[in-house]
């Protein structure tokens, strides 16, 4: 017999899981969601790089979708995992990391001052929502129209299957419009508990927009006389916009902040962390899991953080994500493409002006994809400490002729 | 300087944990649920054995709560793991792991036709209402006062924090108790989406209540009746009870089943499984997680479950779990003391007949403790498959002890 074809292998397996996982896969890796010419499976993963099922390499600028932020595998963060898992992960009691992980988060981010450790992003946003509910006896909370903070009724982007009744208590507002959160505000009344705001909005599908520091503080000062709670869902951004909350560089501090993601490599951890005067409270709001205490994970956050404060791997990931962004605009902009490139270099988004349903986006990821680079044509990228300048030289080479590619195929000029 | 006391490596510890961690340790380990004499912190864990920081060793009768069905770091699991490690863990793409893990699941539990997978069991308790809730069409959801069905503002055992419109659509019945099922299905009236409950009656820190078998047809005949699905939490007891679903044993088929715990033997996993005429519509629900496709896991859920096969762990834990409750239960006897001890043989539970805040409860667990063996006074125990013929002759020879200790401290005869 002859050895399948690559693309055999792929299909195989595809029709393999549309046997036994809705639709062949779901959430945001679902099948509805790639695009032609989209790797399917993942071998493997080392370094920056990624190798699909067929056998084909690609330099990666998703990270899982966040989680890596060192790259795959890094050698530091295997061992220190490896070493915890030789003691043990999930027991019956708390290991000794878990202290030192919360004593290590409070050191680096100024708002906190204890930490709750949990496994999704959801869980810490969730929680996150019941804490300040119970700090303040109020029931309403202020989210912004289209912003992700997970998959939960209250907040996932689909109502099929979600009652009305689990957003009774939402109030929203438009990310970056003071004006929408005073009415807002206004219409939450003597109930407002909480706003919850991420860092920018990165919303999938949409060009990305930063925060207004101006808007940022309204917020803070909105909280601050409402007696409100100002929740900052540092999920999707922690560790990469600074090493500390992503709002810290323009000065605006949360009461509770929620982080996943990159917090530990691709280990499943996530964090509520809270200031003083709400841990008492924090005490004695019930939250669990059974893999909440697990150790490795939390192992290896400890030194995915010591990795980015002592090889100060924000400032190098902002660098890369500045080399790359840059080059790339000024690649589209002498093809005479019109691209938005938006969000923070660490987490840049691409879109072709005035295209339909993401076409050009998605005909541009397929050139990259070919050319072995994997980016999302409908979610922003990640850049993580493993893309050095030599790498992000290698993709300015391969994002170049895909835009030529692109340009080729029909994408109009701008 | 003199090395430390071994209490004062635990006191210190806690200490340390107060400052920056709610209470101390929150959830299922909270410092508000240890007992006097309980051990703190978890050093390591190897087998049927638990060490805590003070370098005491214990018999583990816990199991990290349900998680370890084959012993903490069962060599076979840790080298599935570490194999799967090698390649990748959290990437952009699924692994095929994931496709032969569901091809498993489906082959394994008669009524599942399909897989997905998550972090935690409140993920699928949560996704199976969602689902319920798409495929019909309908809002209400029946579900038994006092049950765990994870820590969700839907299901949370506390209130505190959480909005009573987040629980608007549910309708409470009684376990075992048709009439009360009758009535709460009538107070659905049309709306009725779903039923939810355990296999059996495992609420902590109250007596478990095995179900009757007329009482979990009737379940299936009202759903099957309203157009409603039956969905059946297994979650805790899944892997212990029987190799597929809890129910299988009695005949009676869910149309989902919720599971995580002993499904990786300690590796963070959950699972919502279906039938098949539900499959399209679980397709097109928005369910995800950062960490959700992560292979690892699911390769040692692959060596969990092979495991249970090819060594019969199920009839294994049942034979052990009875010999251990049957044991516990003359030494009871003998002595005069009057105690409950319910529940599954592998997950079983001891109270002390009219004891109050389970004062004979906490006194017998710390005898327990203090002679290595680790038992929970207000939470159903665990067996797993490291629990051999003998460990089981060693448990019996420190409860005996204990029930010893525990009458001369007080506690009084039947």
């Amino acid at each position: 017999m002859d050895a399948p074809e690559p693309a055999d292998i792929s299909a195989t397996l595809l029709a393999r899981a549309r046997a036994v996982i809705p639709g062949g896969m779901y959430g945001h890796q679902s099948t509805k969601l790639l695009w032609p010419g989209a790797p399917q499976f993942v071998a493997r993963g080392d370094g920056a790089y990624l190798w699909d099922i067929d056998g084909k390499r690609y330099i990666d600028l998703m990270c899982g979708y966040g989680p890596i932020i060192h790259g795959y595998r890094h050698p530091k963060v295997e061992q220190a995992a490896a070493r915890q898992a030789l003691a043990g992960d999930c027991q019956n009691l708390p290991s000794p990391v878990i202290v030192e992980l919360a004593e290590r988060l409070v050191s680096i981010v100024d708002h906190a001052a204890w930490a709750i450790f949990m496994k999704n992003g959801t869980d810490a946003t969730t929680l996150a929502l019941t804490v300040a509910r119970a700090a303040t006896g109020r029931k309403r909370i202020l989210v912004a129209h289209g912003a992700y903070h997970g998959a939960a009724p209250w907040c996932s982007p689909s109502m099929f299957g979600v009652p009305e009744e689990e957003r009774a208590n939402l109030v929203y507002y438009t990310f970056n419009d003071i004006t929408s959160v005073d009415e807002a505000v206004a219409l939450a009344g003597a109930d407002l508990a909480a706003i919850i705001v991420s860092p920018f909005r990165h919303d999938a599908g949409f060009d990305q927009e930063l925060v207004d520091v101006a808007f940022a503080r309204h917020l803070r000062s909105v909280c601050d006389k409402a007696g409100a709670l100002l929740i900052l869902d540092d999920v999707r951004c922690g560790f990469r916009m600074a090493f500390g909350s992503s709002w810290e560089p323009i000065g605006v501090a949360p009461d509770l902040s929620t982080w996943s993601k990159a917090i530990g490599n691709g280990y499943p951890l996530a964090a509520l962390l809270g200031s003083a005067p709400i841990q008492d409270v924090a005490a004695n709001v019930f939250a669990t899991g059974s893999f909440w205490f697990a150790a490795v994970p939390m192992a290896a956050s400890l030194a995915t953080l010591e990795l980015l404060e002592h090889e100060g791997g924000v400032e190098q990931m902002n660098a890369v994500g500045t080399t790359i962004t840059k080059g790339m605009s000024e690649q589209a902009r002498s093809l005479g493409l019109h691209v938005n490139i938006t969000g923070h270099p660490t987490m840049p988004y691409l879109t072709f002006a005035g295209e339909v349903e993401w076409q050009w986006s998605k005909h541009f990821a397929a050139e990259c994809a070919a050319r072995g680079l994997f980016v999302h044509p409908r979610h922003n990228w990640f850049v993580s400490t493993a893309i050095t300048d030599k790498l992000a030289d290698e993709i300015l080479v391969v994002t170049d002729l895909a835009f030529t590619a692109t340009k080729a195929a029909g994408a109009p000029a701008g």
